[in-house]
């Protein structure tokens, strides 16, 4: 479970009867419809076969619990999202040849063989159709606060958006690229780059960058529960994920404290910061700043060149082939699950802030 | 609170009385010393007043429960850190206006101005010390395993170690450095860089590295507390980390899948793998590799240059300068921070896998 | 959630899809089979439509994620059980007239008017199905230890069971009773007197006793996580109940410390307690012998009379008349279920447990 | 840890340097003055020899963390309270003679033979000064919204207070009795019964009730967090509860539905009931009437009889006599105690709460 008042845990493997998501502490009265969270899971979809080998299901999914007339009632809500496309055919033949940096021998270990090693089992990027199903609602109690959250692809492999691309564009263009990449120049490079590896049977890695708009200052509790620490902790749920950084992040580690401070200016009588390098973010609590960070995920390692690995249970090295389809760039399926994992975690916090408010009014 | 079963709250303040850390889930039987835990204190230390400028208190501390004869009781365990050279009068003056990139914005409208400002409080690198001595413990019940947990100071702006700096080396050398980096190389040249910051009345950024060795595989609790994302939440608890990742991270996002997967390999009848670019984690769990994570530290905020703020009772822009005492590079104070919030945080995770162990065995 | 290393969340409604549970942290391994699940489920039907008036529905539940091949993963489980014989029409007439003593007015207060007011909804005696399933998974983590889990009706009305009815009669008697009562007189007793409520259009409370066997000592985790406080709060899910008491319980406070106390003695070179008072817990951990509890049931609120209420939106006082199903004696029902939940609380601290026995080993 | 927004660690032992209590999540801008603290924990004092044997100690305390200038920070607040008045010269003896229906053979399993023994260590009544001190703040908070708090002692042995005592009479009589009953003549009964078991070396047990006022509707987070389930857990960290019932409790399981239903009833234009055998819940949550619950202390097992135990380390059965002093009633020393978990649990409930109203209006 990730969240104090707004909660998530996520269940299901990908070769099993589907995934799904039980959200407690969700707010009644929020309008959920079938299509707003058609419309989330959809993003998911990558329909270039040049880029995106994944699954043609529809995402079925059913609501089973918490939502009455079409509003949160604030029981727990659960939905659940069936799998159908699935040939589990490929798996058995690998079961004692673990793939390299992928979960198959620590989740041998972990659960001592029991593990439904299907297609990945629970570390499948299938399960993460769950947490775009709960941050369709997530998006949807942070509206009434016009908070507002965007992910889109900021790198693939060396190409990078340029740092001037605007918020207006990410807006608007990330789903129309295939790559989930605002800027259509650097799009069209890394659809051509992800193109390439994918016919050399290789993969690439990338960077996806998220921001939320309006984020009220006052979100995040430390010392414990600092406003990153909980965005990363929910970061690294999703699977290929190896680093997070927020604001200018790790550059700020190469910089002076006179480059890298934000000055505060007052702008409509407001109180902000002239550049935003924290990223909204100053002592684990939002300044009301938009929140900008960035989560980098490395390439997918299933590929279709030639794999050094171990029986296991014949003790010996052996090399390996891997059938299948895989995606050549995960970090492009995953802008809208980190966009939609950012709604839960700021979600939470803003819950947990409305308490002191309404006390503190 | 951070942990499940072995579980720590850090309280205190900058310039109240103290700062300290409750430790609840400690296993019984681990021989404390008064002994053990000052010297992990002493590494919070740099003495030369050419890059640090710290308080010159001796870090007296009381254990107020949880041992007894000398050995941990299985209660809950207090360690109080008094304070005792503190000057709060510079700070008074500055209470209008927030120093840029500091606490000191978001604590007045989370707190609403009930914060105790003075020195920083509860955000100060002053409640660091509680962390060092929760995980001087934490490193005792982890001997029993033989996992072992170092830190050093990776860069320092744009000076970095070598990348073939042996983990003998960083046993070995971290703490003879003034800067805690193992190279004495870079070690010279960070000095040197961090003295000429400071003398510009400036600061710098930093990372730092930190390796645990000898952690059995299976450690993390995937889906929802991956052993990354437990690691990250807490690391975040420091102040001045704004990224992390884990094995090559962010570059595995520049990387092939080719070139990022680590092939495994049987050493003396051990499942090892060649490289270890996923920093011993693969899947949310640990693979038995050592664990590998760099911690980013922005540079200082506090400097000695005139800072452009607003003053938040007269609603104007203003200029400060800041007095008191400030280190120029707070990523070399926080090595001994990242590796006893490392040793938590996998001691917590080993407790969780030895219930399984117990179980299945 | 309740439990930190065996944990479990539950869902759903009683006009709804269904109701269903979540279950992580199970330790993998666990053989699971549908009968299992299927035949803790029919422990909750009571056939005879003089004392019960219970839905006939056959408690179709699927295994959605969790178990593989027959056993536990490790991974989240989640058992669904659809809802089928519903019929929804007799409660949109009793929207606004909130029935005495039902959760009806404060779900209204507490969810704004947006709660799925239809048959309970999540207040309804059918979510404790899922407590039923996941409690079938928890019995089987204990086996292998040979903790053994019972409930008994232990009063109904002012009708109790013989103190000396014996643990082989209560293991082999209970649910061949119609009103779950181990003793044959005082059973027949108790369904005459359900009966003739039930004829008045009345109901009436009772007491479910629980026990469990082979509880090694050192379950629970004082100061905060007291063996009984973690029953306490588990049985408290379950609708109606309205007391607790371990061991003797209220009767201790009548009783002088010189009768109270429960003497240690030797019996085949085991430490056990000559009496039993203390329930099997002191201190809040268990000490070793069987752990006695007796959970209080109020009678079914909903009754065949006439009842006062207030007009919520004509802000009037009214009398209404039920329409529907209902139990006479919710009690008597409950029994598998006390019996299940003390098994999940159980298995939790049993896995706690289990980590410090492995550490210490 | 209880508590999910207002937070309690309790830590400290009986012998040892001293007891206390972490609070976090408390809101800021809450006055606290040490005399608010030193009153609250004053009510624990019984200075009647005759009935009371307790330590002579002032209740020195010191708070760590979390207060400035008089008001709470929004820091965790560490109150800390010393031991001065110990005496610990009677417990090696019989370090192997497991005190009965005492924790000293649980906590010796527990830890391992590390457990701090003196005075009970961790188990002893001394800890519940850390609840009261805590409570000091709680009902602060719990003050701005008029919700009241308060308990007395119910019954000692078989007398009981009359059931028509008005909360007038407990609000004002309550501490000024020995006994802590509200009901001077049941009060001198009372006195009478301890005075008379103390002489004997004998001891009693009673029973506690609190109530609270003014509690708004809403309170309390079903399914998983029921209000009743969250108030037991809560209790039973009190050393020497064996039960807890609300509303009519125990009683309601011999009452038919037509007896111990509530009807609706308007008054002022406010929606009550006309009777309150629910004590102030229903489903889990608050219904707005007062909050009733009983606590049932069992008789302190420590008394001047003869004890038979068991001596561990020769394996053999022994008779020991105690020496030390002890309470001949718990029961009448854990009223304040009672009262103030009470409202900690309030407070967290609360706080929680909120959170929707806020977000709801």
């Amino acid at each position: 479970m990730i969240g104090k008042m707004f909660r998530i845990s996520i269940f299901g493997e990908s070769h099993g009867k589907g995934v799904g998501v039980v959200i407690e502490g969700c707010p009644p009265g929020i309008e959920v419809n079938v299509r707003d969270i058609a419309l989330e899971l959809s993003k998911r979809r990558i329909d270039d076969p040049e880029i995106s080998t994944q699954r043609r299901e529809k995402d079925d999914f059913h609501i089973l619990s918490g939502i009455f007339n079409g509003y949160t009632t604030g029981a727990p809500i659960v939905i659940f999202i069936e799998n159908r496309d699935v040939d589990s055919s490929n798996y058995e033949e690998i079961k004692d040849t673990p793939r390299p940096s992928h979960a198959d021998y620590t989740a041998r270990i972990k659960y001592f063989g029991y593990n439904d090693y299907r297609g990945g089992g629970m570390f499948s990027g299938r399960i993460t159709a769950s947490i775009v199903a709960a941050g369709a609602i997530a998006k949807k109690v942070l509206a009434k606060y016009n908070i507002e959250v965007y992910a889109h692809t900021y790198s693939v492999g060396e190409i990078s958006i340029p740092e001037d691309t605007s918020i207006t564009r990410i807006k608007e263009e990330t789903y129309k690229s295939p790559v989930r990449c605002a800027d259509p120049e650097s799009s069209k490079k890394m659809y051509e780059l992800i193109k390439k590896v994918r016919r050399e049977g290789d993969s690439i890695g990338g960077v996806v960058e998220a921001i939320a708009l309006n984020v009220p200052p006052g979100l995040g509790e430390p010392p414990i529960d600092t406003l990153e620490g909980e965005i990363s902790k929910a970061m690294f749920i999703i699977p290929g994920v190896k680093g997070i950084e927020f604001g200018r992040g790790f550059k700020l580690t190469r910089m002076k404290g006179s480059e890298a401070n934000d000055p505060f200016v007052i702008k409509d009588e407001k109180i902000l910061t002239e550049k935003n390098n924290s990223g909204g973010i100053n002592g684990g609590i939002s300044n009301g700043m938009p929140i900008i960070l960035k989560v980098g995920f490395k390439p997918t390692p299933s590929i279709y060149k030639s794999l050094k690995t171990v029986n296991i249970t014949m003790k010996k090295e052996e090399y390996i082939r891997l059938r299948g389809r895989f995606d050549p760039c995960i970090a492009i399926r995953a802008v809208p699950i980190v966009e939609n994992m950012l709604a839960i975690v700021l979600t939470d916090h803003l819950m947990r802030w409305l308490s002191w408010i309404e006390y503190m009014s």
